[in-house]
């Protein structure tokens, strides 16, 4: 087992990452202020894990309620969540009992936001079963569900109190899973850690065939760069930005093509090269980088073009983006591979044409 | 105009108390990040107040957005409060701008969840039209909406930038709501300031009959008193939890009753009038101190009798309230007038027999 830790003050949590770590309630124990928790899951995630945590609490004296969520990020909205409430308060769960989330991003985004506004806010703790979830969703306190006109439009910054990354879960998920979830391992290596970058294009393949080490590697890896991040910029004023690459047109994906048809971590993917190639055109990468980053998308058995929507589609909707402050568009942009910068001066054209250049 | 601050550090805001304040632009100008504000009221405040404020602003270039909720507490939910964000996101507001909260406690608390959550935070402003929002709602940072299952459940500690009390407002409140909001006027007094219980006795025909003076007075002196209790203690852990005086057995009385049926002042009055029996049974108020508490409410207008729910519904009710931890309800008593103390050890039947002897 590896330990990281967030620096958040008196926030502060631990991350421990490592195989079996499902079945330790000793890790979890020390952070409930009684002895209750409500653990939120999934039908998919629910069958696979939930038993083993829920024995584990149990054996420990733990009480345990559970409320099992429909899996899908169409149903991360207001109806679902209200399913939570549902429980925690048919169940009377108080504001010190404590949230337990269980599954991948969804869940997780959920019942953090659950916890976030349960009576104004219990103690939550992450589980996280999907490697998205374990490099990136788990870690950083950003909690959200979906409004029609927008994706993670509603939300809250709430701070887990330990995150529990079992590593051995990720034997049972999707391989088109596994791969959305290395879009943001990648992502750390452009924004932040050439090393990781390199590591990657040394190590790749030895992650997607899901060898053990190769990642406990890469996700730990994945949240110390996030863990850095959010310590230093908790609420997203100005460097955690820079975890947003490829999110904006990522975004743009996802709510085009309706929710849940492109997974995130696709819609990063081909965000990222949009964000490349404005790069490139700016002037700051040069063609060889964004080869570079494209090879290892292709390895990663990501793709490297958005779909075939209308230019002026990915403009409208990514002017719906949180990143846009006074009508312009902030970007995050790369000025080398493992260095990026939020830029808010491209020129419409050069966007929409970087957009033409990486769909189809 | 009176200005009172709301000392929170970084989050530090003023309360400018009189009136005509709506009608000045200048107090709410320098608290916006952008020229643009979104405001939320409801289809009876609106039509009496948001022409003026609308107007102010746009005369000073600010562009403006309206959302009207229909009326009353029974409303006060999530289908509601997501026309706030599809208004949100109708108009393209950012994170950036100014959401504006327009009417009574109602509406401020659900601006102010909206605020709190719409892109995980949103600047936000309170100009409450009601006493009660002006003396206690509007100031604090409380925001929720209601549950089926029970009132308040949904909500988030999320603080305004400026509140703006504008007592002409009050000039079209209907009698029982500006009684309803004395009742927590009166609360400031019992749970710490005896010399603004001794006023109210002196002078609360003269409040009532809203002589401007008076009511400012009221007012500002319970504003004074809840930012103070605020100052000390943001979240709830410890002297804030004695705002809640009366307001266990009155959420009870609140829920049982159904939404809107009993004012929230009204329950409060009630509840309060059970407190200070079950104060006098544990041997800390005397007879003569339950009756000067009796008195000053019947001279407000305000019940000091709860409806006639069996004590066991009283009970259920309130096990389900926020201030229960461990199974064990913590109330709020008063010592004397003036002085309160919250108390985890009150048997439940002593608690039973002091809502007996105070509902019917
Ligand atoms: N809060 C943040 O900072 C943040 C960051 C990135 C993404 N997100 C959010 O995360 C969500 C995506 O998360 P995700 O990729 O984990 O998707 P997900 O939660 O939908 O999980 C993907 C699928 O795998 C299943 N699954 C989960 N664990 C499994 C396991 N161990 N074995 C088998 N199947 C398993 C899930 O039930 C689901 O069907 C999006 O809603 C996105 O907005 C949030
Ligand atoms: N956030 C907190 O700390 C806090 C504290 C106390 C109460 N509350 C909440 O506040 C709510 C009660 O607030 P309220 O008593 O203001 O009720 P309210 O908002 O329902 O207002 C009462 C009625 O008066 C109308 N009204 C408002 N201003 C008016 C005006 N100037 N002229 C004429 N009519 C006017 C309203 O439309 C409504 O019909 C409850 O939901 C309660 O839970 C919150
Ligand atoms: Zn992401
Ligand atoms: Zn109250």
């Amino acid at each position: 087992m590896r330990t990281l830790n967030v620096a958040l003050g008196d926030r502060a949590y631990p991350i421990h990452i490592g195989p079996g770590v499902l079945d330790d309630a000793g890790l979890i124990r020390p952070f409930l202020r009684t002895a209750r928790v409500a653990i939120v899951t999934n039908d998919v995630v629910g069958p696979l894990y939930l038993a083993r945590l829920q024995r584990a609490l149990e054996a420990d004296g733990v009480r345990v309620d559970v409320v099992t969520l429909p899996d899908g990020e169409s149903h991360k909205n207001w109806q679902t969540l209200n399913l939570v409430f549902d429980m925690l308060l048919a169940t009377r769960c108080e504001r010190s009992t404590t949230l337990i989330a269980l599954g991948g991003g969804v869940v997780g985004d959920m019942a953090g936001f659950a916890a976030a506004t349960y009576q104004r806010g219990m103690p939550f703790i992450q589980v996280p079963t999907t490697l998205l979830s374990q490099v990136d969703s788990s870690v950083g306190g950003k909690t959200a569900i979906n409004h029609p006109l927008g994706k993670n439009m509603i939300g809250a910054f709430y701070q887990p109190r330990v995150v529990l990354a079992d590593t051995a879960t990720l034997d049972t998920l999707p391989d088109r899973e596994l791969k959305a979830g290395l879009a943001e391992v990648i992502k750390y290596g452009l924004i932040r850690d050439p090393a990781l970058f390199d590591w990657l294009e040394a190590h790749i393949e030895r992650v997607l065939a899901r060898e053990p080490e190769a990642l406990a590697f890469a996700i730990e890896r994945s949240c110390a760069n996030k863990a850095e991040v959010v310590a230093a910029d908790e609420t997203e004023q100005g460097e955690r930005a820079l975890l947003n690459l490829g999110h904006t047109f990522g975004h743009a994906i996802e709510t085009g093509m309706g929710y849940g048809n492109w997974l995130h971590g696709e819609a990063v993917a081909a965000g990222t090269m949009m964000a490349a190639e404005l790069s490139r055109r700016l002037g700051w990468l040069t063609a060889a980088e964004v080869a570079r980053i494209e090879a290892l998308h292709v390895r990663a058995g990501l793709p490297v073009l958005g779909p075939p929507l209308p230019v002026a589609t990915y403009l409208e909707l990514m002017a719906n983006d949180k990143k846009v402050e006074e009508g312009r568009l902030r970007l995050v942009l790369l000025r080398s591979i493992g260095k990026a910068v939020l830029h808010a001066g491209a020129a419409p054209d050069l966007i929409g044409a970087s957009i033409e250049a990486r769909c189809g």
